[in-house]
Order: structure tokens, then C-alpha cells, then sequence
């Protein structure tokens, strides 16, 4: 029986290091494969649990609508597990504007309410569809997408990313909320001066 | 204006053939990275969605609880996206025994009830949690991990993978549903004679 | 002399099947990973060799420039190798409008001319600079970025991707040159539907 | 002759920082890719061979057998390299009993005696096989296999997996030699509480 | 009892389809991830098992050395598992020329009689070593390596790659034993036309 | 509006850590995915664009060639893309002898001049070319090839890499410029001692 033990001790020990997991450690130095692991004695159960999904987000803004993110950066246990999740609150007014991840796909299943959405392939085709309580939709990596609520009340889903760290480029705010020359937004999406300073006042861009 | 058409056209032939995603023809020859393409003429917006999470499974058992995926098999819009989901059920007694994923990293969040969560790490450590309603939970790739139902009515959650197909070992059915011979399961696990095929016995294996 | 001549057939036999590349079969069943492979013993240097890129695209339109790729789909060769390029031909005042390669980072090398180039990350953070001949520049993947004439002569530059299938969605086609609805643009992108409307009729979009 | 000096210098010296391999630095941060790179000018050719597996293991314990792995924790010149190897002991009653390798395939080929191997799949299909000393057998991802000897002699193995690291979760450590409490080892697993008991005496377990 | 008996033949059904494994159909269209996969109710344990590596290869030949490998198109098991195998026999003076794997590391190990190895680094770094019975060697993806007897005995090892095919590019026969012309091989390695000349005679080239 | 503000800079500011790219610091540890990332708030657009590239290299050397890397050591911007790119200048008898990239497949366009290139596989076949200006030629991952120039005047071209740190290994340089004893050369590679010796004499080899 000492024996066994013995043995198994060693065994355990010799396991110890295993890279089962890489709990990201955000003060460390950052590789692209992901943030620096975690000591592996220091990690405890609370690591792999993340309770910031729990509560709706705010709604109470323009586009009556949340994105609350899990990535890893949010949710460290995720780092170098190729998945991470979202919560998507919708008011019944609700738009998640037209936004692309990226680095990932993306899964998302409605739990309340109901959600039209859709995404463009490069192709240029549309793919849009209601979906229902339970229902799901996959939305390749990269392409541009949109979730609208399309029922009269608060909508919610949950998504879900082949990545931890899956971006978030939400198209407006790439255009409109920031220091990109007017001249240039108008140049390379023929949209009208006008209309792209409106959409900068709006979104508190400069230029 | 005829110009530009001209030359759009041009470039939205020469995308067409962009492998944005890859829906799975499941009559096709399958490869190591998954099932083949459908052919994109023939791809819709219902290949995207997938309506079997929708309906609770059957959970009028002897576990009193069901796992529904959505694996590409199920929904093969998934084909070739790292990523898929399935439906945890649970009544109330309902577990979800000791199970590994070969090849995924899952994440979990709880929509309705409260679920004893916990994995096994390679280094043998022990890491459990009581999940509420909006709770996640990530268990990270090939490690034995469980699910019980931890309050008194019926408990549901979504669980995303890490992969379109990763595969779910039960260790119950692997070991006592199966024609494995009892004298390798009672070698290989120190399990005794008695216990080996009264778990056969109940759960159908042979040998 | 004989032995080693035999041991070495067999060797070279024995390698024979070995897959240091698969050249596109474009007829056959197409997997997550690319196109099947053409047989090996069809395989001549032609394949491996591509002249579509010789030749100024032709830039005599709206936006007085053109892209030429050579993904695998045009160049088999590089299916499954990891990398493609394309040609970039921009006449005096020719721009590349705002696109995304949803699967891909990108290099870019001046050849001739000048380039204003640019791209806008996650953090909604623009990085735009201007290009001589012989920089070089690169768009990482998945974000939205330009590339401008910046110089009053014809400009000429090779661009090389991660992938051998990159895509390429470029924004104004994947908002104005199809069948979404322009209730849905408008509401997904904040744009009015007179501005929607007026680029829809531009770009051939219906709905 | 001066003139082609030069050059080479040059070229080597940019070439210097290539990163051929990463011999992994145990003392640094580690990521999700593994161990950070010792200095490439600390490295030397010991820093790529490795001992460890010369000398049988001790297999005079319970199992009569011994697993001394070569992973990149105790071989660190395989970080990063996707590749990693053990040593099997089996004395004439030797077992390694069932376990996975959560992150690898493995391949096991037969040095000395005889083996009794076998693995289970996700579809609780049975794969098992009496290897002869030459014999080779692979054991996909993630998947409970074992190995047992199969002849009254000492047999020995050399596995080797497609990970540096691939973890070893030994299907009896896991659920019984730490602290995971018998309640829900018994119900998770179905079995009865005396069994659990008696295998937690034996491995060391409490709860 | 019939219950549960019902509900795991249905979770056993939507099982079967799960690809833990992918055994390659060689008559079938290959990807850039591999060969075809043999239907699954076709497979048997004999798909993972090879015993073409039990015997000694032939090493009456110049080299005294035999290479056999067990890739995934001599052992169809290993297809898209990320590994493989050879075996190497060294007669007293014999000698593995330097070689590379275009797309993967190898580690070794010695089983009889003792192996002098060495592998170039790209910043053309030499790493030497003699090998006694259970030492192993990793050589670094796409590097430059070679393997000699370096005691009077017949001399094996065991080599895995983490490719399921590796690629095996022999420098002399890349070299001088195919049509590569003359001039070419001069120009392009310095060496001398009578040098070229009388390899590509020993080699059996031509041009 | 206020609302809208104050949405937006929470998702910008939880966004801010998103790794949409990974600009190399080369002072930083090193992992096997590459540099460790630069703190993004120290990230311009100067990070993006490299000017090495524009300058012709020097050509006053035996091989009348030049390679000119854009690697991420010397464009840390690159670090995580998968992707990197050099320049190629060939004066009229220029030649780039014998070289693989054990990590990653080549892209090559010629942009003045003409080059015959060609690699060889690991069957052994030969691939040769004459590429044209404008011609692309792909080069798959760690198989010898070359480049020389094939018209009386300077040719330039520019090449591509899958990689971002593609290495660089030059036959002559493996073989002769370094202190590999001139035995192991001869044994390894059938050449004789005097060319050996001689190589070794021209190259700074020793041994």
C-alpha cells in the first residue's frame, strides 16, 4: 500500500506542470496565443466561474441594446480555450448594429423573446432569419451581422465564440467614433459629407 | 454606371466561390476536418438555424436527464466553424454523469434553476461550483467533468464547444454498455466482479 | 550499385503518396480544409505557376481601380498552402473602398506609385498611413480597411494572404448591392433611407 | 572572397533571431502555447536529448507498471515542437489502467514482451488488440484507453503523442485519490458508496 | 429500466456519427487535412493496429540503412491525428543521409546499439550527439538532419513525427537522382559539374 | 445622447484589450507563438509599415543576390498575422542557391526582370519555371528550391511566407559555413573530401 502511494505521488508530481488549463494572468506578458498563464497553485475553482452574465446589461441608449463580453480578457479561465461567450439584452426597440468578430464564429441562442438576424456573406448574400425562443444561428467568422429584436419585449441571447478573444468591430463606431478623416470615411464608403458628419456628431467622432 | 456594374459583377463572380463557410453535406466523403461542402448554390438561411435546442428532452429516466447537441451531424451549418452547442435538461435528481469531451473545450450557462457543476484536472485537483441562473462555467478540453441538478425543479442550461464535433464519452457507457470484457474493465479501473456486471447489467453490456 | 538503385525505388515509391501539396481539383467535393487534391501524378509546374496577375485589372470605372486575386480558387496550387496574393490597380484617383477578409491577415507592397492605406481596429483605434514604393504595410485580420491613390499616377501594389482563401467583403456591397432589405440597413447602420436608397440605386441593391 | 564574407554575416545575423525552436525556459512566463524560449545563445545540443527514459521505471507497486513521461516539462527542448514521448513498464502483471490524454493522440509501439491495449469511442465502440513486440497502435485524442501486459515477462513500450504536452488523467486518480466528495463520485459514476469508499482508501482519496 | 435503456440508445445513435477518428480511405478524394475517412461501421481494430515495422528493413544497400515508414498512407489509422511513425535500421556502417520532414519534428529513440545524430539550425548552428539504447532526440520542423551507426552492431530506433505525413526529402536525392539539370544543381549549390556528375550516376539522374 | 456616450465608451473601454494584433516586443520572453505583444497603448501606425523592403540589397557578392527579410524580427509588426515577406534582388548573374523554409510555404511575383525558380518534392519530382514579370510562382512549405536570374538585367521580385518567421535554411550554408566536421559531411552527403574541404574553404566553414 506505501508502495502504491508512492508511486502515485510521483506520478502526481510529475503531472503537476500539465498545461491543462492556462488561467490568463492580465498583468503578465501578452503572446499572440493568448495572455500568461495563471500559477497553477494559485487557480481555484472561482477562476473557471464568471458571474458578470448574470444581470441584464443597460439598455437605456440609442440602439436599446447590451453587449455584455466573456472573453478572456472579462473572464480569464477562458485564455487559450478557444471559446468564449456574450450577452446580448435587447429592449423591445433593441438593435445590435451591424458588427463582424474578427477572429471567430459565432453561435447564439435566444432565451427569451425573439430575434431577427442576419449576416452578409462575401458573396453579397443575405441570410436573415426570426428566430424563436430556442432557436439557434451560426454566423460564420468575419462576416458582417446583425441582431434586431422582433418581438414587443426585452429580448435576450447567448453567444458564443470559437475564440476567447473574438474582437468586437461594430461597423458605426469604426466609421463614425473616431479621429478617420471625414474625407477619408466619404472616399472609401461613397456615403455623403453630410451624412458622415451627422453620423460623427452622433457618435462623438473628430475629423 | 454601366462601368461599375461591369466591374462589380466581375469581382462578386470572382468571390463567389469564397469558402465563407462550409455547410455540411453529410452523404458526401467526410475528411479529417469535417464533413464536405454543400454546394453554395444550394446553401439558405435555414442551414444557418437549427430549431432541435427548442423543445426540453425526454428526461424520464433513470439519470432524469437529457444532453440534446447540435453538432454538425445535427446542424451542419456548424461544418468546419469550431464551434457547436447542445442542451443540458436536468429534473430534479437529474446528473449528468462523468463525461469527457475528446476534443473540445465547453463553456456553460445556466437559464433556469441551479446546477452543481465540477471538473477533474489532469494533476488530479478537484474543481466544483453551485452555478445560479446566469452563471457560466467553463470546463476545459478532455478533462472528466459532471453536471447535477442542484435545486428542486427542473434545471436548464446551454453548453457551447470549442469544435463543430467534440464528441461526448460517457465513462458509464464506456465502460459497462458495451462489450468490453468485464475482467478488462475490473483490471483496468480496480472495480470487483459484482459491481462491473451489476453495471453491465443495467446499462446493457455484455462480455 | 543494383542495391541501392532497388532500396531507393523503393523509398521513392514508398514516398510517392506523400502530400507536400494538394493542387485544387475545383470538381471535386470541397472539405472545411479546401479543395480536393488533383492527382499527384496530373500535378505538372503549371500548377504551381499563375499568370493572372500580369496584366493592370481594368480600372475604368466608379472607382477607378480593380482587384485581381489570386486565391485558390483562380490559382489552385495554393489550396491548402497557407497564403495567396492579389493585384491592386489604382488609376490617379482610384480607392479600394472599406473591406474586410474575414479569414485572413493581408502584406501589402507598393510597386508603383503611392498609396494612402489605412485600417481601424476593435478599440475603434485608425492606423492610416502613406505608402511609397517598396513599403510595405500590414492589415490585420478581419478589420476593416482602405487603400487610396496617393499620388496623381497610376498605382500598383501585390497584396499576400494568410489563407488561400481570404474572402473579401467589401462594405458597400455587402450593404447596398443585394437584397437586404433597406429597412434593415438603415436600422442595423443608422444611415437615413434616402442615403440607403440613393447608394442601393447606385450599386444595384433591391429591397 | 571578402565581399561574400560580408554578405553571409549578414544574412546569418539576421537569421540569428529565427525562431527553428523554442527550448523551453521553466522559470519564465508560460502561455497558452507553452513555455517561454530559453535564449537561443544559452542553447545547446543536450538542450534536444534526453535520458530520462534509459532506465525502467519502478513498477513495484500495485499497478506493477510505471508511466515516466518525457513531456516538455521534464524534456523542455520539445516545447513548441507538437510532439512528446513516454516510457512503458509493465511487469508480468502490469497494468496502465484506464486514462486519457485530454490534449494528444498517441501512438505506442512494443520494444520488449507483449501488450494487451485498448480504447473505447465516443460511440462506446471497443478497439482491442494483442500487440507483439514491433507492433504499433494508435489511440485517437482524448479517447479512455489502457495497456496491459501480455506475457509473463516484463514488457515495455515507447508511446509518443502529438503534444508537448499532452496530460495524463488516469481514470481511478481522478475519481478517487483526491478530495472529490463520495456523494458525488457515486453520483456521477453509479457506483455504490462501499465501492467508493474502499478505491478512496486505497488511492488516497477523502470526502 | 427500459427508460433509461431508451434514452442512452438514442444518445448512442446521435453518437455514432461523432469523428473522434477519421481512418483513411486511400481510394477515396483527398483534402488538404488528408485522406477520405472509411465509414465508421466499416472500421475495426486492425485500422489501428500496423505491424510494418515489426521486421528489420533491407540494408544491403550503400547507405546500410533502411527507412520504413508507418505514415497514414502505409497505416490509414493515423490519418488527421497529427502523428506517425518510422523505424530505422543502421547496419554497422550505416548512415540515414541528410534528410528533412518538410511539415513536422521527429523525436527518436534508440533501441539497440547506439546512433551519432545531428540536426542544423537555420541560423546554421550544428547540434551533434552521440545516442546510447533509451536516449531520444527531437529534431525541429523542416531542419537539415542525419543519423549514423556509431557502434560496430546493427544499430534501431524508433522515430515519431507530429504529422500523420511528414514528408522525407533526402538531400542527395533532391539532388542527383532525378532530372534536375546539371547546370542547375551547379549553379544553385556551388558544387562542381564533375561532382554533380558522378552522384547523379550513382543515383541513377539524368540531365 | 449623454446615453449613448456613455454605452459606447464601456463597450470601447472593455473592448480596448481586445487582441485584434500582437506588435512584437523583441525585449520581452518569447513563446512558441512568437514575440510577446507590445502594450497596445504604445502601438501607432508606424508599428504597421516597414520601409526596409525599398532599397535594393547588395549585390557585390559571389552570388551576385540578395535576400532582404520583412520577418518579424525585423517588422515586429507581423508577430501572430501568419504571415511575413522579403525581397529578392538578383543582379544579372544572380543566383539564390539551395534553400528551404522548414516553417512555412512561399509566394513569389516578379516585378522587374525574369527568374527561373523551381523546388523539388519529396518524391523527388522537379517543378522548374521561368517566371516573368508580373508571373507567381508558389513554393509549398520546407521543400528545397531556388531562384536565378534569367535575363541580362537586374531582376527584383518580392516574396510571401505563410509565416511570420518563416527561417531560412541556405543548403551551402547548412552544410559548409560552420564547424560540422567535414567527415559527417561526406558520410551524410556522398560529396568527397576535397569538395568538402574546398566549399567549407570558400564558405568560413571549419572542421
Amino acid at each position: 500500500m506505501i508502495q502504491i502511494l508512492f508511486l502515485f505521488s510521483l506520478l502526481v508530481l510529475s503531472e503537476a506542470a500539465v498545461q491543462d488549463f492556462c488561467v490568463g494572468d492580465l498583468t503578465g506578458p501578452e503572446s499572440p496565443a493568448g495572455y500568461s498563464c495563471k500559477k497553477s497553485d494559485k487557480v481555484t475553482v472561482d477562476d473557471f466561474v464568471y458571474s458578470g452574465l448574470k444581470m441584464a446589461g443597460n439598455t437605456t441608449n440609442i440602439i436599446s441594446a447590451a453587449v455584455t463580453p466573456a472573453f478572456s480578457t472579462q473572464f480569464p479561465g477562458l485564455n487559450g480555450l478557444g471559446i468564449s461567450m456574450a450577452r446580448l439584452d435587447l429592449a423591445p426597440n433593441g438593435v445590435i448594429p451591424m458588427h463582424t468578430h474578427p477572429g471567430a464564429s459565432e453561435v447564439l441562442v435566444v432565451v427569451q423573446g425573439a430575434i431577427l438576424a442576419g449576416f452578409v456573406s462575401s458573396a453579397n448574400d443575405v441570410y436573415v432569419k426570426k428566430l424563436n425562443k430556442g432557436d439557434i444561428m451560426v454566423f460564420p467568422q468575419g462576416l458582417l451581422h446583425f441582431q434586431i429584436n422582433a418581438r414587443g419585449i426585452p429580448s435576450i441571447a447567448f453567444v458564443s465564440f470559437s475564440s476567447p478573444l473574438p474582437g468586437l468591430q461594430i461597423l458605426d463606431f469604426a466609421l463614425f467614433a473616431n479621429n478617420l478623416p471625414s474625407k477619408l470615411v466619404e472616399k472609401t464608403t461613397f456615403l455623403d459629407d453630410a451624412t458622415v458628419k451627422a453620423l460623427k456628431g452622433v457618435l462623438g467622432g473628430t475629423g
